[in-house]
């Protein structure tokens, strides 16, 4: 019956406004001979990243589909051959969005610096377009590529290879974006700003179109896979609890209940965005906001009606509803604790007057207390999802948080756009005032991302909580008449595994930290050679090589992401096979709580120090150049690989680990 | 039967060892007129910090044993008069053996520097004698105390008071100690050597005194106090434990099982000790690790055949092994992690050639892979005691632990009487052959510290672990028949409690940070103060006033020290009265999980950066007054607070929020 046709219409008029979006883009005018020139060397660099990193990612998809067809052959394991269908499917529409997002957002920069030529609301209409094509993108994917797999397997745990597929995806994204990314900002920086003197952004800077590059790779591709995963993670697990856990009028309607939500929540986010590309408001913040709010409304009284008609009960609508707030608050939080507007980011400048050691202590502490608001939240909202409709309850919040991606995600990738756009005026040399209109786009920019941030944070907490209730009904499910999973603390091998998963964040953020160390060396080495040999900043007719340094970023990137990935996929099965699914149990409650935490901790804390910084430029505590300010240079430093490589990945790892969990359990309790 | 008789007899043995080696220190040479005058000062510093602090404590004390009284009075709390009485006399031996080890600490110091003018081994005899005189009054208080009350009330769960009073002082003393030496340190640090350019120890700075106060009230009061309280909570769970899972022969036996190992450690412990005493060795690092090895030898030699003879079986005593080695394994892997002579601290000082902000990273780097080993020993060691005696084999591996703490603490109080004599070497000028000697002194006093912080750490992991458990058998003891407390990860209650107990240790390591911050600030606006008002760096006549900046400390430490130790009490009982047993009992383990975690990232991070810089000040990477040492002189401030502050008090905060749990669990099932 048939509510559920809006889930294929809904995703496919995602697709379809995305397709609209995309074109209304390309016919913009996409500025003189130069800016495309540039356009171009960042299209082609990232285009170049997404190629090496697709290369690596088909033998591991090659690989893990084999090893699931196999699976499916061990007697008893459970495991069907549709999860290796589904794992390919998953992977590939990661990649596919992860790809339209990259076309879009650098085909969209020189167009938006064009844009602002004409008004600062053109500007914001073409970058949010932008961004709004790969929102579309994904939760259209999203949606169908979850219909028609549960149409065909009429069997929500073949669903699970698709989340796997799409975390995988993720994680490679995550991981290789942000290790590109901050490699190449540093590199450019430390040698660029510091050594040299020039202003960021300079065209003499080798490293300065990496540098674009890694804004489209982390924050694009790294942050599109990463939602994603949340979003169709949190709808697959609505449905295997509806599925396995029963307790409804209609198990089909309550199955279906998480793709009608999101189905509303696509048409919701449309009519947002449409306020944002059609809008002629001139407070820019306030425009992105209005249509937030819009679209969030929408979906809340849209779903309401939903519920009520569909599972004869309002309970599950409350369950969504406290996700939904907690997302905001969480959102909120952060952005308090990083916004150079408030008290803990000026707490940080002032605390510049005693040296960089004050700031280093303070931006820890900043990041620490930081910790308070997002976990109360997700723990508040998972109480009263769980009051209102139990494990279902839980994992429907995690839906509602989730449900207006559509529109927020566009929100998130708007940055990168502008911040691009900003970097090509400078380079282009597009005079005064179009900078100062492209910094006020980069500006608003700043704080969305930031709430983006704790959003994809607080998202991944609650999905994973989804995951793990999830995990522990299944393996009820699968486990021998008479035996049950009761996942104790008496329990020493849940014990062992609590610890041991809240240890993975910590390692886990060690190798990455590593990684972006590694990267900025070898980046921080050749822009200093280029300088030197080629004599850049006193000879004009020497050209930087541009592609070394992106191909140093691609090549670097990618070598440093293998052993924490492998990690992540790999340390679930192992704790699985050795402590059993009672200590696999321990080991995801353990890696969320540890992980959500250390993930709060890093963004917040790197948000905050970029932002303390920012402050003493705005003129406070003696301005740009004085003691102070470099100080705090050093906190922001310190601050970057936090914020932007290790708290991001941390998100997919904690997801990661659950879905992985899920995918082998049936294995997993066949070898106990 | 009577091998019990070994208890008190070996508890009045370690008294009467402690009142021995206290007389033979006594007798020594206090050293010439200056020595003594700084001594006195340093000791009157240090008893007016302990009395002020006793002030507060005393009040603390009297209004929780009438909260205790009166909660015993509530209909169905099944909480007993008893606890109340338990209470006071765990406060006040803590407080007893916190008096004794800083009189003795703060005698030892001058004698210790005129010992050194005979010969080192006089040197290292004195001070290490001073740091058993804390060694045993620990063991001896400890064994004697659980004792007595065991046998007047003979119920294991009054038990509980006496470590909660014990974890209380050991609270105040951890914070307030931490907060004011680091205050004093930074604040004598900051001003004399960095901005005056003065050395280290001048008498001409005024915090001088204080600094070395600091030395005390930090690393004597403070680690005797936290392991006074895993010595006593490791004792009190293996009992209770045994009285309620029971499964034993003889009950009554298995009760006194950790009390005769704990007395033939005392034993071993007096023979490891008069190893070093009487010992005439030129490797003073060989001396001390001879006795412990000594001392563990004979300790697990006598237990294997108390164990063997007491409850007719060998299980336990693989279990107390377990433990034992655990303790070894967590010591020399920080020993690894925070060594100069090591590759992790000489690769925080090379990152420093790309200035603070990648010595920073590296440190936190080290900091986080440094856990693992920890935490896979500790899960090791609970596994494989849990294999061989279930519940009551984690305990027995604490009890196995710490059961080398009469020499093994003393080996940890050595370090600042040594620190001290170095520094009253250097203020009387004695000249540079005698501080030579100090300095070796002092320098093996570095290592051993380092790796009686490890396993300070350590052994709070797993009494906190044995607490849990105690925990978990002492609900279900206590609920109504038919009522079990499974502690499911299923149960939403848990995980809500798994995600707060998570965050607390972040909070509270926040706070600690903060609280430093605070006092250090004041420490340096007085130095500044004074340097200035008195002129005191170009007129010999003016004196500083040492007593002003002991009081500024003193007042800061006391005030900053009562919120994070309020918090730490006060959180559980709300969270067991909101979120019942259940979620307190995920309160225990997330806080557990991860403040373990956060506590050695903490100790080895700032560990590894104190040696890093300690490594270029002994000539490498440009030396002293280079740009990298300056790089790494930043990281050392960082760390300083978090090694010795923040992570040290992250031992008692995860212990005592377990043992508050298990006083008022009566009070908490009534109330549910």
């Amino acid at each position: 019956m048939d509510m559920s046709i809006i889930v294929p219409i809904s995703g496919i008029f995602a697709l379809l406004s995305a397709i609209f979006l995309f074109y209304s883009v390309k016919k913009q005018n996409p500025g003189n001979e130069k800016m495309q020139e540039l356009s171009s060397a960042i299209r082609k660099g990232s285009m170049a990243f997404l190629k090496s990193e697709y290369k690596i990612l088909v033998i591991f998809v090659i690989i893990v589909t084999l090893l699931l067809y196999a699976a499916s052959f061990i007697e008893g394991s459970q495991m069907e051959w549709g999860l290796s269908v589904s794992f390919i499917v998953g992977a590939l529409f990661s990649a596919i969005t992860g790809n339209i997002g990259m076309r879009t957002a650098t085909m969209s920069n020189s167009r938006t610096a064009e844009g602002t030529k004409k008004s600062l609301s053109k500007g914001l209409s073409i970058a949010f377009s932008s961004g709004a094509v790969m929102g579309m993108s994904v939760v259209g994917l999203g949606v169908l590529g979850v219909f028609v797999l549960y149409t065909i397997f009429n069997n929500t745990s073949i669903l699970f290879g698709f989340g796997f597929g799409a975390s995988s995806i993720a994680l490679f994204a995550r991981v290789g974006g942000g290790i590109y990314t901050k490699s190449a900002d540093v590199g450019a920086d430390l040698v660029g700003k510091v050594e040299a003197g020039i202003p960021e952004d300079d065209p003499r800077n080798p490293a300065v179109i990496a540098d674009q590059v890694g804004d489209n790779v982390g924050d694009v591709a790294g942050m599109g896979a990463d939602l994603f995963e949340s979003y169709v993670d949190s709808i697959i697990a609505t449905m295997a609890l509806a599925a396995i856990a029963g307790g409804f009028a209609s198990i089909e309607n309550a199955v279906m209940l998480p793709l009608i939500i999101a189905g509303f929540g696509i048409i919701s986010s449309i009519i947002g965005t449409l306020l944002v590309v059609f809008g002629k408001g001139k407070n820019l913040y306030s425009v992105l906001r209005n249509s937030l709010f819009l679209a969030t409304f929408l979906t809340a009284l849209f779903a309401g009606i939903a519920t009520w008609y569909f599972i004869g009960s309002l309970y599950p609508f409350y369950a969504m509803l406290a996700g939904l707030i907690a997302g905001i608050i969480i959102g909120l939080s952060t952005e308090y604790f990083t916004s150079e507007k408030r008290k803990p980011a000026q707490d940080i400048a002032k605390s510049a007057k005693t040296g960089p050691a004050t700031v280093i202590i303070q931006g820890m502490m900043t990041g620490m207390i930081s910790t308070i608001v997002p976990v109360l939240a997700v723990v508040a909202a998972m109480l009263i999802a769980y009051y209102f409709a139990g494990f279902y309850g839980v994992a429907i919040s995690a839906v509602g948080m989730l449900s207006i991606l559509g529109v927020s995600l566009a929100t998130d990738c708007y940055g990168p756009v502008a911040d691009n756009a900003q970097g090509i005026s400078e380079m282009a040399g597009m005079g005064k005032e179009i900078r100062g209109r492209t910094e006020q786009l980069d500006a608003v920019g700043n704080t969305t991302a930031a709430m983006g941030k704790g959003f994809a944070i607080g998202s991944a907490a609650i999905t994973s909580l989804a995951l793990i209730f999830t995990y522990i009904v299944t393996a009820n499910f699968l486990l021998p008449e008479g035996e049950t999973l009761s996942l104790s603390l008496g329990d020493p091998y849940v014990i062992a595994g609590i610890f041991i998963g809240a240890m993975l964040p910590f390692v886990f953020t060690a190798l990455t930290l590593g990684a972006v160390g590694k990267a900025a060396y070898a980046m921080v080495e050749e822009v200093r050679r280029q300088f030197k040999e080629l004599n850049l900043l006193n000879n004009d007719k020497n050209k930087p090589d541009y592609e070394r340094c992106i191909k140093i970023s691609t090549n670097r990137a990618l070598k440093e992401m293998i052993l924490p990935s492998l990690m992540a996929v790999i340390s679930p099965i192992i704790v699985g096979i050795v402590l059993k699914p009672a200590g696999l149990g321990g080991l995801l409650i353990g890696s969320i709580a540890s992980g959500f935490l250390l993930a709060v901790f890093l963004a917040n804390a790197g948000g905050a120090w970029d932002n303390a910084k920012k402050y003493i430029e705005s003129g406070n505590m003696g301005g740009k150049g004085s003691e102070a300010h470099k100080a705090t240079v050093i906190g922001d430093t310190v601050g970057d690989p936090m914020k932007d490589t290790s708290g991001p990945s941390l998100n997919i790892l904690i997801k990661l680990m659950s879905i992985v969990s899920l995918v082998f359990l049936p294995l997993i309790i066949a070898l106990g």
